[in-house]
């Protein structure tokens, strides 16, 4: 093991059981054979993050002991486990968030992400990346170029479930594509299918400030509030990213003939109603995502490449202490991207 | 143009309007440039057919004017236009039922059956076989060889159904495949589906004497009445073939991860309730056949390799002026599996 | 059939059967129905049109009778025969130079490039666009926005050469690219890689020139002369645009497991000697283009988006009566990329 | 760990690196955590196990020190290593011969024949299965049927050679097949291929006996010393399965426009020159195989239903002392198919 002077104790923020946010003092990890530890410099808030926070659950998902939060993560390597190769002290690194077992069925098919067995960050039981210093696997530890700041290394988190959105749907050169929802989630997937040869994007929402911002991108935008979106385009793809059942249906029956839907975004009942007389009329292909699967290299070249600005996603950022303004800031501004949590 | 002596008069049965059957006296058609006339020697009843006798409509598509309902078709050429190459008059075809424009974008890339131009037999206001005979582009009339039947050929119109919808599903060597649904259709997709090397080959239904038959064809069965699918079979392939929203949903609960869901069976109302929580986390696709394309040079050769006894699922035959019982055959036998009419 | 005021007669090049070039007077072409006429106002020389011009033929095809050369090309419409929908006169078009038989096997499979029948300018018998006036089927007269000049919608073409090896070696977000032969062909398919998201492109050849307009673009360079591409990169998909033996056996060393090469450039013996104890070892999938298809809509928003300049690849550009000049341009200047001839 | 009573010494057949074979005591192995101990009960003879005896090497791997060899092998579980589910003493198993590592980018991606770390038996250092005993992961040792016999289980390796060339060939329902050579893999791959819904199915080859034991099989065949395969048959997919530089250049020619090329008979030089012409101008598909993945499943399931009679491949059997025998019997039998060594 290498390692800088480590401390022998940190901070950490903790959801209890009771769903209040406390900080507490926890010991730095060392590092087993093949893992690293960083120090935690940036964390993006998700929507899961908050849904724990106010619910307590996600599906079968249940907060029964103190949990950290926080999944998508960067900071910088300070010791390093026996027989890790390519990893150094000093390395800045974004963090994949999943550690999937190896060797079942799903793994053994490059499918990793089905894995069921997968250890991901904030999902209970695992802890997540509230904290000061992590423990990981040197595999899921990617190291970043010097131009990508902590805040966009973190971010290469929600960046990926754009890239395996715009991979699932076959997003490629000529796409004309149909992003239902202007959220973070919706607007990485929109800048990833333009990255990837777009020539026509459209998000929809029914916030005007988001569909302002994602207008400041360049993208076109419906005002779903006013308009029917199978009014107003035609998609090859569809990326649906809000969950909500009636963009769900929209979306779809603007899809062209032969077309790809992606539902990307998570209905809270599990099941909606589909148009399926529209998907088996037009043999409409659809599927979902389960978050990603070797996304990390495309989304480290796409961002150094300076083709996602990932850092002008960055609305507001907070303390480790400031954890509990930092779940609920969007409540004050609903149309805010990204919030930041900077534990170091 | 080449003819055997042919009469001027035919007869043919026609829907009218106020939803009856009749048999009229019409000319026999004079093959144009690039078609054949067929004298039409054996057509299976198809639900469609039924149903447009029934309700006056599906969809958009209703009987405003006398309608000759049968897609389902064989028959001897008996005249052959101008230009026509590769068919003589004597041979003995099946008659692919649809007649894409040929220029439109689904055409020119393949996707025939999507042609929003096409002329299709028995779709208002297209005539369709249930006649003495027919004219149609030699293109869609494909030669069978002599070791199948009238009735084997015009059963290649549902075979094509079911090759279309294994291929969609990406039914091939090692799949496990739950079909729900064991009417025709199902039968049909699940013979095709073992052609194609599935080794688990699961059919559900409501029916008991369905039921028997898939058994009897050496097929797995579950009651789906008394049990559910997805607590006793893990398939990697669904072929919906009930379009019954309970079969659909708990066939989707049935699939793997990463597995395929085929909808063929059509549901009346257009919209079904589906677990998309399951479909997102477990990534499956789900799609819907619409018709099929190039499906005719498969379904003979599998047909004539003897791997599908498609004479062996005939279950009643009726003549032209009988058209009516053959389509209301189906109430006093729900198990009945095809009804054909031997116009000639 | 509407049109502007036509002349009679117009000037046309051609290559005699002793394959001279001369310009001779022929009457201006009346659109017969589905056509449009079209004033031609740019057409790139390529490589084919020098090979006939020196040495009579390409393959199979002889130069047996004169022949008008020139298939990249661009104009305005200026007759419209009967039954053409969506071009009107005055529409700046690009004309996709083959016109499929619509009805064969390929063409029904939406593989209109492959179609045995195909009818392709400048390929004996058929004419090409080295003439101030052509009539083709209004299918293949793709209508060009305003931003897009005559000599960049000619180039459509060639750029449709390099959509095509983009979309056939499935180049995606974060690919990693090789192009062996940095000729046109190669700079049009570097171009559209990098807006597919190919995040690592390199070209390689032997002319030091070309190499320096390839960085110019931004490209990654090898001088094959001195150094072998298997040493210095690693290639999720080759596209190979030179056609030499040597560059060919090389690119596909440099090709990663299970990737991809596409042999773009074509081998004047029709044979080359391959590592194919490497395609095994990799399992690397390998195959070639024939020209292209359903590529113009992409090529055309691309070229619209400005993200490939395709005005900034014309080195030089001549008149109806300089073609020879054009033809031969290329040996003063090896290093050239695309020469026009404005035949209007 | 659970265990029968094993004895603690075994007799081994080696392979020494002055190419001799003797038969060796050496330990009984004890299972590792997460291994099984097999005891070897068939072992078919490759082709690579006859070339390491002739010539000490295959390309870069040499015998430099005494070598176990065969790797198709299939015997009963007699000991379970700590932490194995899903296998108990008694069972009768499969051994799929290679061990990848599980942590490479090939295995993450589900490509674990690729890896190039993997440890394969028979191939050095790594000993193979001429031995009483043997052992390896539970992972790879595959349960089989009580309906196969050891021969049976142990061919299930060079049948996966088959269902992997199918699956790469994208063997189908309909599928026209052409397999140049006629031994022991092209025979797999072609009752694979016809279990996979293949309706035209032609093996070529020059040996008489060869071809007159596919043509009892229901095969149709071509004698390449008397007839050009391109002159009678048009294929969707060529699996060649000779090596030979002219069945691969003859091959290639029947292979229909859009077709797939498969290589799996090994060149000896490493190159063969193709028709990269026709290549390009059919976009046809080519690849190789390397080993197999994911194919044990399947190939157990297809060899349980009777559709495969692997039985009826086995040509000869010898014991262990016999090994040389075995190695040498196809120079007296050129038309031998399957030579089995029964170790126990």
């Amino acid at each position: 093991m290498s390692a800088t002077e480590l401390p022998a104790m940190q901070r950490v923020s903790v959801l209890t059981s009771d769903l209040r946010l406390t900080v507490e003092e926890r010991p730095v990890p060392v590092p087993e054979a093949g893992d690293v530890v960083v120090q935690v410099r940036s964390v993006g808030v998700c929507g899961s993050d908050i849904h724990y926070f106010e619910h307590g659950r996600i599906a079968d998902f249940v907060v029964e002991a103190p949990l950290v939060l926080g999944h998508e993560a960067s900071g910088e390597v300070v010791a390093v486990g026996a027989g890790v190769h390519g990893l150094r002290v000093g390395d800045r690194v974004a963090m994949e968030p999943g550690v999937p077992c190896g060797s079942c069925d799903q793994c053994r098919h490059g499918r990793y992400n089905l894995c069921p067995d997968v250890r991901f960050f904030a999902t209970p039981p695992i802890d997540g990346a509230f904290a000061e210093y992590v423990a990981l696997p040197a595999a899921v530890a990617h190291k970043v170029p010097d131009e990508l700041s902590f805040d966009a290394a973190a971010l290469l988190e929600p960046l990926s479930v754009g890239v395996w959105a715009c991979e699932k749907g076959g997003v490629r050169l000529g796409s004309r594509v149909l992003i239902t929802g202007a959220g973070p989630v919706g607007v990485m997937a929109a800048l990833v299918a333009r990255a990837n040869g777009a020539t026509q994007i459209t998000l929809s929402d029914v916030n005007p400030d988001r569909l302002a911002r994602a207008e400041e991108l360049g993208f076109a935008t419906i005002d779903s509030r006013s308009a029917s979106v199978a009014d107003l385009v035609e998609a090859d793809v569809l990326l649906e990213c809000s969950g909500a059942p009636s963009a769900i249906d929209a979306g779809i029956r603007a899809v062209a003939p032969a077309g790809t839907v992606v539902l990307v975004g998570m209905s809270p009942s599990g099941t909606v109603e589909l148009p399926v007389g529209v998907i088996q009329g037009r043999e409409i292909w659809l599927t979902g995502t389960f978050r990603y699967a070797h996304t990390y290299p495309a989304a480290i070249a796409l961002a150094a490449s300076g083709a996602v600005d990932l850092d002008g996603l960055v609305s507001k950022t907070f303390t480790l202490d400031e954890v509990e303004q930092a779940l609920t800031y969007s409540r004050q501004d609903p149309a805010a991207m990204k919030i930041m949590v900077h534990p170091s």
